[in-house]
């Protein structure tokens, strides 16, 4: 079987029919048609084996989770996704991981409404680049740099859950049953928070998606806006799982610094906080809740209830 | 270095600064305006590390052949480059390469007026993904399915030179001087034929860029169109440099089967040739060679002085 035949049996018809799509899989390019009065939204994330998720991990997992790394930065701008291309690099052709995978991405895009237009199908290492595109009305795209001093910091969800799955599945923190199951589930398929990102457009002063870690993306939310920011620890949200197996301490290390959570994070000037309970109270809307606030300087500091704490530095796609 | 430090450093003004890029890279997506009364147009192409390009390129023709690829795709389309996203997989932060890399990508993207506007880094095996964003005036699209029996076939430029650039390179064709240097840079650094593609807009019925070797490139555009092909191998344009190393039967296997050559290959009803006259004698326009025509049937068949040749399969991105 070649590239082509490849691509053509698995991925011609992955993800959502749109009647946006003018062109999809199968010519040099796709040709889309933004809706009028938005803007162009494209991002692009990118899965590398052994590094971004453990060797041996089911294809089906390993679509969802390629595609929803990228829904996420789209959420985290308050936009509509529609469209993917996939860049996909295989060590051979391995048709039951190869069905997983599409399994997995299209079951994702399905609930997105996502289209996949085109994609380039090569042999090498086990590497997964997904490009997604969105619109957004123009001018209304939620961004890292708006947050000011006052501003509230929230984040939606159980930080720390997805890392702690992780750590689950390779053996660094021991647990069975329920609370383990839930864990493991947090990191194999993150649920990105689509719906609520857009609900945040005209409420949020500025919001990022946490994927390196909760201390780490609020520092670069907070160094784009040019501002500092205090986490309360005893606010931050950690899940009964979590807690159960973790502990409270190494539940709030894993809730700060665990990364792979692809909640949003943002910022909320007092005076939308109504407008904040609107959003939130919406049917299907996460779990949201009010972990600090925005302060003058350029520091991310972590409050205890005895005094400061160390600050998780965050993922470094870089460390060995 | 971390990895943001990194991007920061090298990506945050690759390419051209462009007045429809609202938001580029740094954020979690970026925000583009695509003009009123056009299509989105988008493809993806991959290089991998020793399999794309020989291992030990240097950074500079990594780069340049990355974006080259895509532009390739856009040019197919008759379509104009606007914005690109880079998912690039590094196994070390090699400044040196880095700074390589960034300098042959940047060179082609002023030349064409594309701006960077996001991208991934990650750490892994030698991967390189190049989204390429641009438009074209709605429904004026160039695809590969238009073809009908009795156009002609055309192709631009000289291809099999890259190829044989390619197998000098590694080896497997020897050579010295001008011939040698000027086929080598037709492999390092392709020239993708953007403004003659969009030149080719109402008069090509179908057009596919040569990536995988002419004789399959042409399979497929004729399979997209439900008809087959005839090439006249006495037709086939073989530049000086290529016969002289290759000799005119291996200059046409290279020509015919060799791949890499990012020409474009299409086709135009005899109704049209006065237009294609004024748009190949437009300033700058590539030479373009009649090399057959559009038949009944499902074939692509070459034509020699003494019956028919063998057509070459094109290259499988899967065979081992």
């Amino acid at each position: 079987m070649d590239e082509f035949e490849l691509i053509d049996r698995y991925f011609a018809r992955v993800g959502a029919a749109r009647g946006d799509v003018v062109l999809g899989v199968g010519d040099d390019a796709a040709l889309l048609r933004v809706p009028e009065g938005h803007e162009l939204v494209a991002c692009t994330d990118t899965l590398v084996d052994g590094r971004h998720f453990p060797r041996g991990t089911r294809g089906d997992d390993v679509g969802w989770r390629a595609l929803a790394v990228n829904l996420s930065d789209i959420a985290a701008m308050g936009a509509t996704p529609a469209w993917a291309t996939l860049a996909l690099t295989l060590p051979s052709v391995d048709e039951e991981w190869l069905e997983g995978f599409v399994s997995g991405f299209s079951q994702l895009a399905l609930a997105h409404q996502v289209a996949l237009v085109g994609g380039d199908t090569t042999k090498g290492p086990l590497t997964v680049s997904v490009q997604l595109l969105g619109y957004v009305p123009s001018g209304t795209a939620l961004r890292r740099h708006g947050a000011r001093v006052g501003d509230l910091v929230y984040v939606t969800g159980w930080p720390g859950d997805a890392a702690a799955g992780l750590a689950l599945l390779e053996g660094r923190l021991a647990g069975q049953g329920a609370s383990r199951g839930a864990l493991e589930g947090k990191f194999r398929r993150p649920e990105p928070r689509v719906a609520f990102g857009a609900r945040l457009r005209g409420v949020a002063s500025a919001c990022i998606d946490v994927s390196d870690g909760l201390a780490a993306d609020l520092g670069r939310l907070a160094a784009a806006s040019g501002v500092g920011a205090i986490i309360r620890a005893a606010e931050l949200p950690l899940s009964r799982a979590l807690f159960a197996l973790a502990g409270e301490a190494r539940a709030r290390e894993f809730a700060l610094g665990g990364g792979d959570d692809y909640e949003l994070l943002f910022t909320v000037p007092p005076s939308a906080r109504a407008a904040l309970a609107a959003a939130t109270g919406a049917a299907g809307a996460p779990a949201c809740h009010c972990i600090g606030e925005i302060v003058a300087g350029r520091a991310v500091r972590v409050l205890g209830e005895r005094g400061e704490l160390p600050v998780p530095r965050g993922w470094d796609h870089f460390a060995t």
